[in-house]
């Protein structure tokens, strides 16, 4: 069973104060780039993995989907997600992404943001997203890069060697080496499951999934403009974007 | 038009004597992986981009391909291919990848190693390969992996940081600002491309080329044993290799 930190009260207490807790979809820089991705949500099926306090299941019903489905395996959130709706469209429901019972093609888009590096079982949720999506259904996620899972100690740092010193290098290790990574990140004893990027394609592939976009994100000028401590994000993706069929 | 290094005498001097122009694909530790992405060649008509000393090119004639071309930008290195080659059945080509006339539905598999991320213009070729593949044909390459070609200062460096001492960190910088990096390697002022794996991906699917297989290279346990100076090599892929079908 995937670590539920999510339910932890020191590392919930810290997320609730991030600003895509606050100011939701919005306030995701990524969310532009990952909406993008999306089909028209009008008259859709849609099921969220990991759907934390409900903001994308709240915007897929006011783009007019039909059924919304969440899931997330935080109690905490889901009251939130839940305290928060107030129509009997969107359904919240508590469970593993891993150990969840995936309804045979009862949906035309799942979606999943910054869940899906958590999961020990990538292969069983993809079979599980595969069996959910009504054939021709759509999948678009979005997980930690790669680049990002993979250093033992995440973290940018001063390059001797580079000769620009205008910006920061971010230290890869251990890319090839899958498996879990302990960060500290809001909270202490974090735990993320690495795996390469071959190995997300080769896992889609192998469930049904075909690729469709592949997006590796980082800020754009009007975001550096706008943040300028962002500028050392463009030196390695944060976020890969993914949008698949099935087949 | 791209640089080429490969007739600089100094480049040219050095590279052949790198394992794998001394001892051909035996010598490049990735060929029995990109090997395995090729279909069986024999009755086929096969295309080699960058094709160098023609060691694949012989390759393939000796796995019976029918007909066999190798296309490089190096009069160097041609007229050794030529000189080593004894059968009509392969035929060499000077032409830079980016303006060779891709003759059309030539081709029933196109090879390229090590080559297409020197090319400024690759939308080029992969059109080119797209029309030179009969419908349903192969196109498998490799090249530097976009975490080897990112870097200003591409090398290993000891991280003051990481817990574990047994090994280096390869620091990424620069990964999201696609374009030229001027390198030593062999000889000064070598000129590579960087892409984004996104990039190659979104290059691919425009060209009508669909992706079946990717792999990031590393060494195995086995190289390990062999060459424990390849250790590092496993904090980050050295290579990409892709295998795709023209639709």
């Amino acid at each position: 069973m995937t670590q539920n930190i999510y339910d932890d009260p020191t590392f919930f207490a810290a997320y609730s104060r991030l600003p895509r807790s606050v100011r939701g979809l919005e306030g995701a820089p990524e969310w532009p780039s990952l909406r993008a991705l999306l089909p028209a949500l009008s008259v859709k099926r849609v099921l969220d993995l990991g759907c934390g306090f409900g903001w994308f299941c709240r915007w897929a019903h006011a783009q007019g989907a039909v059924r919304v489905v969440g899931v997330d395996v935080s109690q905490r959130m889901l009251e939130r997600a839940r305290a928060e709706s107030s129509t009997a469209a969107i359904e919240y429901v508590q469970a593993d992404l891993q150990l969840y019972d995936y309804p045979e093609a009862q949906f035309d888009v799942v979606y999943s943001s910054l869940a899906l590096h958590y999961l020990e079982n990538l292969a069983a949720t993809l079979q599980g997203v595969q069996r959910a999506l009504s054939p021709g259904g759509r999948f678009v996620f979005s997980v930690e890069h790669p680049l990002f899972t993979a250093p033992a100690q995440p973290g940018f740092i001063d390059h001797p060697a580079a000769g620009d010193r205008s910006h920061r290098t971010w230290p890869v290790d251990g890319y090839l080496d899958e498996g879990p990574r302990t960060t500290h990140w809001l909270a202490p004893g974090v735990i993320k499951q690495h795996r390469t990027l071959a190995s997300y394609l080769r896992l889609l592939r192998a469930a049904g999934l075909t690729l469709e976009q592949l997006e590796e994100w980082g800020p754009s000028a009007q975001h550096i403009e706008q943040h300028p401590e962002w500028r050392d994000e463009l030196q390695r993706p944060a976020f890969l974007l993914v949008a698949c069929r099935r087949a």
